[in-house]
Parts: C-alpha cells; sequence; structure tokens
C-alpha cells in the first residue's frame, strides 16, 4: 500500500485497501487490534485530546470533546475531515463571526497539518451518515482550534496515486509509516510480541534476559559484522544469535530463558534479509524435543492475532527425508498438493530408454508431479520456461505428459508409454482431465529438488492464470524433523560440516554411530516451516562436555580453544537443555500478508544495507578512525573502486 | 554476594544473605516474585520435572514426584539436599537392596552434579521439620534416579568461602550466575520489565517498535562505536539513544512509542559504566512536561516489586536552581538532610575578613551546611580530609564550626563570631549540640558545589561511624526541572552548547529570550532522580523546523546536513511531542541494591569493558578485516602500545 493511494482511498470513504491477504478496514484497525487483550488501553491517558478521533459514536453525542489530529481533507471551509491513528471524525468549521478565528485556522492551515479542535459531538443531519465511515453517525461542532504545527513542504504530492518507489518510501519513511498498512503491521506486531511475553513470562515462569551484542568472533563467523575497540587489534562482533549465552545461562541456572533478540549478520548485498534483525530466543533446561515443540506451539497459538483464524495445534510434522521424498525440500509450502511420486514401479518394464538407463543405476528413481488442470492452462512458453529451468539450474531433463479433455495422452513420448502403464500411472497419482504429470529420471535427492522447485514454479504459473492454489488467509505450519547431523563438504567429501551448529544433539538412538559412521547421524534438531517458509529452528543441545569435545575437535575439525568457556561449563554440572529461535520478522510479515519483511520494520534498510532516510553507512573522518587504531584500505582495483563506491543517487535507486 | 558464602549459607539452614537492602530468603524467591502476576506461573510444563524443588509443602503429601536438580549437599549417604532456582528439598536416599542402582546413582554423583529424582513426598519424621526451610516439613522419599550430567571440575571449590575477586566471579559467570543475589537481581529485573511493557502496552496503547542500531554518525558522535561495512571508508554506528527514531515515529503518527532499547556508549574504561546498555525509551505526541511525568510516576509504581514498600506518586520536584541552592547537585540525594543554607545575612557585619571580603564581591555568598552530631562523631583526621577534598577538588576553603555538649562553639574562628551571630546562625540552621558546621563563602554556584560534594562525604563519613542517615530500604524519587537549554562551552564563553541535546524545547515563557539571551533560557527539560543518582530525563522537543534549524544553525553552530532528514520531517506536520529515557539497569540497581550494575546485567563487561569469559575484544586475522576494507595502525609509540595491549592476565585483574 501506497501513501497516496491510500489516503486517497480514506479520501472517498474508507474503502477496504488490496493486500495480500484479508485485512481490517482502516477505521477498525485500533478496536481490532485492542480487543486482543483483555482490557481496553486508554488511548488518551497524559495527552491534550480527550479521545481519538476514530472512537467517537452515537453514545458520545452532546459530549465536549478535544481532539489532536491531522487535516486528512476539506470542504468548501464548510467541514474537515481529521485523522489520527486509530480513524478519522469530521469537524464542521463554524461560520457564525464569533468563532472568525477559529474558522481562519481550520481554513487556512494546509492539509496534515497538525490541530487541535474542542467542540461538541452532534448528529449528523439526517440523510447525511456515513456508514461506510465507523465515526460516520457523528461530527463535530468546533468551538475552539489551535494550529499545532503546519505542514509546510511535502516531498512528494500525497494526493498523487502514482504509486511510489520503495527507494522513496524509505528514504521518506516518517511520511511512509503514515500509510495503513505501515501502521497496521508495527501495530500488529507490537501486540503479537506483547502477547508472547505475556504467554512465556506471565503464564510458564520464562525469564527475559539480555545477553550482550558486543562479543567475541565464533569460529568461522565470517557474516559477523566487527566492532572495533580502542585497544589496537582487538575487535567485538556483533553475534548472530545468543546461542552461546543462552546455553551458558542454562548451565547458570537460569532454567527458563527467552528473549526477544537483536541479531546481525553481514551477508553483503542480499534481497529481503536485513544486517540486523530480531528473533524470539527461547531456551529451557530438562526439556526434549517434544517439550520444546508444545511450547512453540502454544506461543504462536497465544499470540496469534485476533482478526485471523485461530491457529490449531498440535501442527503436522515431517522428517526431512519424506520433506524431500515429497516435496522436493526441507521447508515445504503444505497449502497445497502437487506432491512428488515415486513412479519407479510404474516404469519397471519400461522401453523408454532413458527412463530404463536410470533405473538402472544404483540411486536411479523416476519421479513426477502431476499439476492440477496443467493441460488446460499452461502454454507453450510456460512448459519451454520449465524445462529450461530443470536444464539450467539442474541439468536434467523433464517430460511433460498431458492428459487432455478428450481423456487423450499427449506428450512427444506418449507413445512410447504401455497402456497398463498409462493405467497404473493415473491411478497412482489420481490424474484428473486437463492434468499435466512433470516427469524426470536420476539420483533421488536432485529429482526430488528439481520437481520441488518445479512444484512451486507451477504454482506461481497456475496462480498467473487465476487459479488459486494457496490461500493467502491460510496459515499452514509444519514441523521438519530428523534432520542429518552433519553433511559432508561441497567438494570435499571427506570432511565433515554441522547440517545446523555444532551444539546440536545426536538423536540417542544414533549416538553410537558417531564413532562409525557420523553422516547417518541424525540430530535433535527441529525447523518450524509455515506456508513453505523456515519460520525458525532449534534443538537439543549437547550438553556433554565429552561429546562436545570429540564433535568439535574430532569430527568437526574446529580449534576448541575458541569454545573453550563453553566446553569447560558442560563440565560444571550443565543440565539437558534445548530452545528454539523463531524470526520474528519473517513471522510479522507471514501473518501480515506484507510483501517484504521492509514492511514489518520501522525503519529498514535497503537491499543494499543502506539507510536511504539518514544515509548510512557513511564516510567518517579519519581523526574519527584514530582511538580504534583503524584506517581505511582503499581499494587500489579501479573495477572493484567503481563497483563499491556509491553516491547518493545509487543509493536512492538501490 | 558471592558464590561460596551463599552456598554455604545455603547448606547451614538458609539463613538470610547480608545485602545492601534487605533480601527475601532464598526458598521464597520464586514465590515473592511470582507473587506479582496475578495469574502463578506454571513453572514445570513442558519439561520432565513434575514440580519445582521448592513448592514441595505438607499440602503435597502422598504425591509422585519428579524433581529435577543440582545436588546441594548430602549426608553419610542417608540423604541429599537437591536445589534448583525455585529451592530446596530434601531426598531420602534408599538404604534397601532393591534400590542398589538408585542409591548408587544418589552417592556416587559429585556435589552440583543435575539429578532426576522420582518419588513419593513424605512427611519428616516428628521433630525433624526445619522451619528455616520452606519445604522443611517433608522430604521426597526416592524411586528412581537418573544422573543427567555429572559435575567434574569446578573452577574453584564452591564450598570455599572465601570471597572470589570479581575478576573470577566474570571469567565464571555461569557458575556465578547460581548465586542467590544474581538469580534474584535478573529475575527480579525480568519481572519489572514484563510489569512495565503491561503498563504500557495494555494500558495505555504504547506500541513497542524496534529501531536501528546500525545507524550513520550523528554530529560530534565521539562516543559512538563504529562499525565497519562492506563498502571502502563507509561505517555505521551504534547510536547512544534512539532519539532521532523516536522523533521520527511521532512524525509517522506512531503516537505513543516505547522500546526498552538497547544503547551503546564507548567511554573507554570507566568505572560502573557498560559498553551496552538498556533504557526504557517512551515518546509520546500531543503532551506536555506534566503528561511524561505523570506517565512515568504510574510506570514505576506498577512496576514496582511487590517485596518493597508501594511507591507514593506523584514524585516532589524541583528546579534546577533550588536543587543547586539547596544540595550543591542537579540530583539531590533527598533520603536525608544536611542542605545548604545560605548564611550571607548572618554575616553582613562580620569582621571576619575573608567573609566580608567574599560578600563583598557581586556574586559572593557565605553558605553551610549543619552535619548531625559531626561534632561527636567526626575526628579529626576527618576534618583534615574535608578541608584537603575542598583545597584539592575546588580551590576552597572550608571552616568547621563545632557546637559541643556544653553548647560552647569551637572552631579555629569561633572567637571572632559574634554572640549575636552564633544565635541567629543557630536558629536559621537549627544547630543542635554536637552538631557540626561546615562553612564557605565565594560564588554561588562554587560554594554550593562543594558544599554538596562535602554533604555526601559527611554522609559517608557518620554511616562508617554507624549513623544510619539513608535507609537502604528508602527510595527518594525526585524530578529536577527548568534546567538552562544551554550552557556556555568550558574555554570558550561566547560559544553556547546544549545543556542536554538540541532537540529540547525552550520553555514557551523563554522563547523570546533565545534571541536576544539564550543563556538565560529554561529548556523544557527533566531529571528523575532515584536517591542521589539520575534514573533519567526527558524533554519536550523542538516540533517547529524553523526553531530546530535557529537552534542547530544560529545558537550552536552545528552542521545542519547532518541532521536535514529530521529538519525536512518536522516541516511534514510534526505533531508537538515529547518523551523519557530510564536508564533500566541503574534502576535494577537500585531497586536490588546491587554494589555495582555488573550485578543486575547476566554477562556484563568488566570496567575496561572486557569480556573476561571469553575475552572479547580480541584479535582477528587481517583476511577478516578485508572486506571491510580497514587494516590495524599498530601504535608506534611503545609506551601507548604497553598501555594499550592487555594480556590474558592484565584481563583477569581488569
Amino acid at each position: 500500500m501506497y501513501l497516496g493511494s491510500w489516503l486517497g482511498r480514506l479520501c472517498r470513504g474508507l474503502s477496504r485497501p488490496i493486500g495480500k491477504t484479508p485485512q481490517p478496514a482502516w477505521g477498525s484497525l485500533s478496536r481490532s487490534l485492542a480487543l486482543s487483550s483483555q482490557r481496553i488501553p486508554e488511548l488518551s491517558s497524559f495527552v491534550a485530546r480527550t479521545n481519538t478521533c476514530g472512537e467517537l459514536r452515537s453514545s458520545h453525542l452532546g459530549q465536549e470533546v478535544t481532539l489532536c489530529g491531522w487535516i486528512q481533507y476539506r470542504r468548501q471551509n464548510t467541514f474537515l475531515v481529521l485523522r489520527d491513528w486509530h480513524g478519522l471524525v469530521q469537524v464542521i468549521i463554524p461560520q457564525d463571526e464569533s468563532a472568525a478565528s477559529v474558522r481562519k485556522i481550520l481554513c487556512e492551515a494546509p492539509v496534515e497539518s497538525v490541530v487541535k479542535v474542542s467542540g461538541t459531538v452532534i448528529s449528523r443531519p439526517p440523510g447525511q451518515e456515513n456508514p461506510k465511515m465507523p465515526t460516520g453517525e457523528i461530527e463535530i461542532k468546533a468551538k475552539t482550534a489551535e494550529l499545532l504545527n503546519a505542514c509546510k513542504k511535502l516531498p512528494f504530492e500525497i494526493k498523487d496515486f502514482v504509486k511510489k518507489t520503495e527507494a522513496l518510501r524509505l528514504q521518506y519513511r516518517y511520511l511512509d509509516l503514515r500509510s495503513f498498512q505501515m501502521q497496521y503491521n508495527l501495530r500488529l506486531r507490537s501486540k503479537m510480541v506483547m502477547k508472547m511475553r505475556e504467554y512465556l513470562c506471565n503464564l510458564h515462569g520464562f525469564v527475559d534476559i539480555e545477553t550482550p551484542t558486543l562479543f567475541k568472533r565464533t569460529p568461522g563467523g565470517a557474516k559477523e559484522f566487527l566492532v572495533p575497540s580502542r585497544e589496537p587489534g582487538k575487535f567485538y562482533s556483533l553475534p548472530q544469535s545468543p546461542q552461546q549465552f543462552k546455553q551458558l545461562l542454562m548451565v547458570g541456572g537460569l532454567d527458563r530463558y527467552f528473549q526477544v533478540a537483536r541479531c546481525y549478520r553481514d551477508e553483503g548485498s542480499r534481497p529481503d534479509r536485513q544486517p540486523e534483525f530480531t528473533q524470539i530466543d527461547i531456551e529451557m533446561s530438562f526439556v526434549d524435543q517434544a517439550g520444546i515443540q508444545h511450547l512453540t506451539e502454544g506461543l504462536l497459538q497465544y499470540s496469534w492475532p485476533d482478526d485471523k483464524e485461530p491457529l490449531v495445534i498440535p501442527f503436522p510434522s515431517m522428517t526431512f527425508a519424506e520433506a524431500l521424498a515429497t516435496y522436493g525440500t526441507d521447508k515445504p509450502d503444505t497449502r497445497f498438493g502437487m506432491k512428488i511420486v515415486d513412479i519407479g514401479d510404474v516404469f519397471r518394464n519400461t522401453e523408454i530408454r532413458f527412463l530404463r538407463d536410470a533405473l538402472a543405476k544404483p540411486q536411479g528413481t523416476v519421479k513426477a508431479i502431476c499439476v492440477p488442470e496443467g493441460a488446460k492452462y499452461f502454454k507453450k512458453e510456460d512448459i519451454e520456461f520449465i524445462k529450461n529451468f530443470a536444464a539450467h539450474h539442474f541439468s536434467q531433463e523433464v517430460l511433460p505428459i498431458f492428459l487432455n479433455a478428450k481423456r487423450n495422452w499427449s506428450s512427444p513420448f506418449a507413445k512410447f508409454i504401455k497402456e497398463e502403464e498409462r493405467l497404473e500411472l493415473a491411478k497412482l497419482m489420481e490424474i484428473k482431465e486437463e492434468d499435466m504429470v512433470l516427469l524426470t529420471a536420476g539420483e533421488h535427492e536432485k529429482a526430488c529438488s528439481l520437481l520441488g522447485k518445479l512444484r512451486l514454479e507451477c504454482a506461481d504459473l497456475l496462480e498467473m492464470r487465476g487459479v488459486v492454489l494457496r490461500d493467502p488467509a491460510s496459515f499452514s505450519f509444519l514441523w521438519v524433523v530428523d534432520f542429518p547431523l552433519f553433511l559432508t563438504k561441497e567438494g570435499s567429501p571427506t570432511e565433515l560440516e554441522s547440517a545446523h551448529h555444532p551444539f546440536t544433539a545426536p538423536h540417542s538412538s544414533d549416538i553410537h554411530l558417531l564413532y562409525t559412521e557420523p553422516e547417518k547421524v541424525r540430530g535433535q534438531h527441529y525447523d518450524l516451516v509455515l506456508n513453505g517458509t523456515e519460520l525458525g529452528g532449534g534443538s537439543i543441545r549437547v550438553h556433554d562436555a565429552q561429546l562436545q569435545q570429540y564433535i568439535l575437535a574430532t569430527l568437526l575439525k574446529e580449534d576448541v580453544q575458541l569454545l573453550s568457556h563453553l566446553l569447560q561449563a558442560l563440565d560444571c554440572g550443565a543440565p539437558p537443555h534445548g530452545g528454539i529461535a523463531l524470526g520474528l520478522d519473517r513471522l510479522v510479515c507471514l501473518v501480515t500478508g506484507a510483501s517484504s519483511i521492509r514492511d514489518v520494520i520501522a525503519f529498514p534498510k535497503s537491499y543494499r544495507g543502506h539507510d536511504l532516510m539518514s544515509n548510512a553507512p557513511d564516510s567518517v573522518l579519519p581523526e574519527e578512525l584514530k582511538p580504534y587504531h583503524i584506517q581505511v584500505s582503499w581499494p587500489t582495483d579501479l573495477e572493484e573502486e567503481e563497483k563499491a563506491s556509491a553516491t547518493p543517487s545509487n543509493h536512492l535507486s538501490s
């Protein structure tokens, strides 16, 4: 939603703004948010107003009120619409000579100026009620008015219906924040976090503990920002999560910890990532995987906004292996089907050569997805796109088969499929008329990954053709569990790296494999997925110092010296413990249906990591670097210099 | 409180630890903290235990329970005391042969090992109840036991009653956190913050908004940490407060904002300061000074711990001028008297030369404080200390006069004081027998500052002699208001600088003086003082762009370009607004009676800014600096190098 457009819509009678998910209308914003707490907050305590603009109704008739707000609209110098962030109200400008000063103020102040108006709540004349406006039965007969601040110059014409670029929105963020969508997103975020705190602190005795953000660099912490200290050559590091601290708190006996934690990650330029982000960080002692999952489900159910359908818990769960085999990914979007089916058995006696060849290999499989009504909606260029996608990203061939309305099979190789294979395939994949099957052959993981990607591409294509596959009002949570504890390093298959982090405990039933076939060990790690997005993850941690030492030193070949404090702590009576971290920005983004996490953050950075409003990061004077014993190494390579230097105009387009 | 000593005390029957303020005993910790919320939290949800160690009473008799905790103590292999962070409970080790494995676990696990014990709650045998222990009526007859983690090596003998140095406590913070005092402080802190959030969000409709910590350097922000970015020569800055953001949120219409905000300040080594700290940051639109004060009073009253006397509001208020004249400081400790009295009138006709000379000068005054029973308690060396202090810090002379028990005046210059002067002085200052008067003469501000310092020094001295002046259980809040808006720069009396910050609005009645005598303008700034410590402060802000421009450019000679986004925002319909920021670490420190803010922070830095546990800040490899286009400028001066380099052993003693 852009400033100009919603202001325009507001003027034309508060129609519902078009968002990705259904949203409450502007006027009901404060009510819908307030309802979720048992006590309705006092919104006019301590300030100059007696009421908010949005709350006045027929029940207030005759009351003397004082309102503070922005001039939204004025007509013929007879009335104006006053706005605050709880709604709109109509104010009648007095016309009699004795009120000349009031009239002058209200008629001359530019739109978007801030005024204080006192007056009486009166009925609108019969026939002039506005049922689209929550305050549409009443109006305010102004008695006094005060211009609190004139709006002198807006950087863009807010009545302009032209959409603003995101760069412009970010540069004038203080104006963009006045938009319905930003107000809704930020207020909902605050409310959700407050409910989470109530659940954790008041209902379950968690302790909110702040951990430091100026910390030591972690081994391999390439994505950590550095902070120079006043000691030559010594740097703090901004941690990516409070992982070490939360574990040390368990050793310290603070057995139910949480924090709404600011975290930092320097990944350079990446779309829809922020250099600083927030996670709901939780850790408990004496807990197992099921305990953390129940806690998390209860947390989300309790804090879920009242204007959405209540969450049903427990959430379904799926192993990593199942997610890969069925959805081709570890974060399946389970709002729709199109699951991957292993159809190797159908083609066990096929004469189609490339299938036969694939099946003859040790890891060879034939896999397919059925795209409902794909034969009806997909155009030739869509098929080309799919084939090219498979070739480009996976060097893999994919074959489409269509079942058209006359129950004929059409495909470049349809004629090679035997009748019995057709029947078996149709039954196995529940193929209906007008459906399309995408078939590929090859090694299990690769074939699944490809079809998992194609599944999402096909869903996008179908939705572009008007088919509703993924209901924006539906929230499909899913636990993904039983991840492998280690992966083999890319390019160096004899070396292992942690699938998540080195503090994840192995499955108790797999511990013996650590010493024989560590790559087969499953970790006690769990991811929470919402609508195909990874919302967070956690694990039961290693609490045994010797096991942790073995994993770090022997299996991962890490320098244990850097984590000696943690190893030592585990030897001092560390309780078994585990936890989870949920990405708050991502969660609120999905809940509000915002198109980017930047729309749920008050002052986000651009995807290049810039604050476009203040122009950060910025140059500093050499003498400001001196106390930190650092100096800039200017790139000598001209190309690099050109690539890296960012002029203000570049900022705007970033 | 040190680990060894309180563990020792706990073993000897839970006697009350000696702290600066009265504290609840260990066993009642969770109860006293839980009581402050209406619903008692479930402390055993989601985990392996059925109950906490501290909660079992006679009402639980016969229940089968599972407890997880640390072995606190074991006697004669017949019973042990199990501890968690809610209390202690006695466990009977089964002696029959069928329970040999349980007995083996419970008898062989070293103290501080973590065990899970299941059993039945039974009565203690008559006469063996322990009334000092909240669970002292019952014990657990163990049926099963599991060793969850053996405590292998503690870095120090925790039964050792020798006090640990703070460096050792910080190095093994995860063990220090097990102390009663740290558990109490951190749990109380969490509870207070939660209550503050309830007050702000649920009762008064504030919106919790996170603002960035990677920001642009502010003009003159010498105390801001720098964060190198991946663009050569460009740096983020860690802000000292969200000041600009909170004002921009008001322009953006988020009219009731708060945040528990992490802030950063690089001041090098300073005792009892932390490089990162937390403030309760609040801003409101359409508010005046009284509104913010009422809000703050309500906030503190609502969140005040239940184990303290309830706060009485409103808090008293005092102008800056009055605070200086009466207490010689802008943060008076109003828990005790010894106010500064202007006694110039008494000596209007004095023959004492230095008083006559002082009074003859334009700004000349004679001031005094009366130290109750000073004549009785102060020794000759105390007087010498006071005189030296005045001479050393203020280059000022101070004269003591004693009124001894025989109502004689004794002083080096008592004989020069006329009888009528004595009578007048005794009446004016309410001098009683055994009191001591400290008298000084000179310019008003200097004389007051000196006596303000001496007042605190004398209070310390009296308390060292056993006189109770400042009740540690008493909390004296005070507003200090009407500060000057500007100060003249030290060493450059024609230049002005902001007394607080350049966004503070002038008193409306003083605005005309801005253009004629700006140094006489009072600001709409208010400080909140508790027991002589500045807890926080705030102001009504400038919301007029022209006025802000005039203050920044004309009066303060700042480069307005650096704040152009703020100036522009003020011109876009900025509402009048104001706010406050309260130092959370300091507040919790005073409330808990901790001796340092390090005792209310889970993982604090040493006064040199080091994390002694992980050894941060630390060296990084040159290639880790490369992406940030910086390199270390090693000091060439050997002395500087020596001073700055910090070896691990230096860390420990820092």
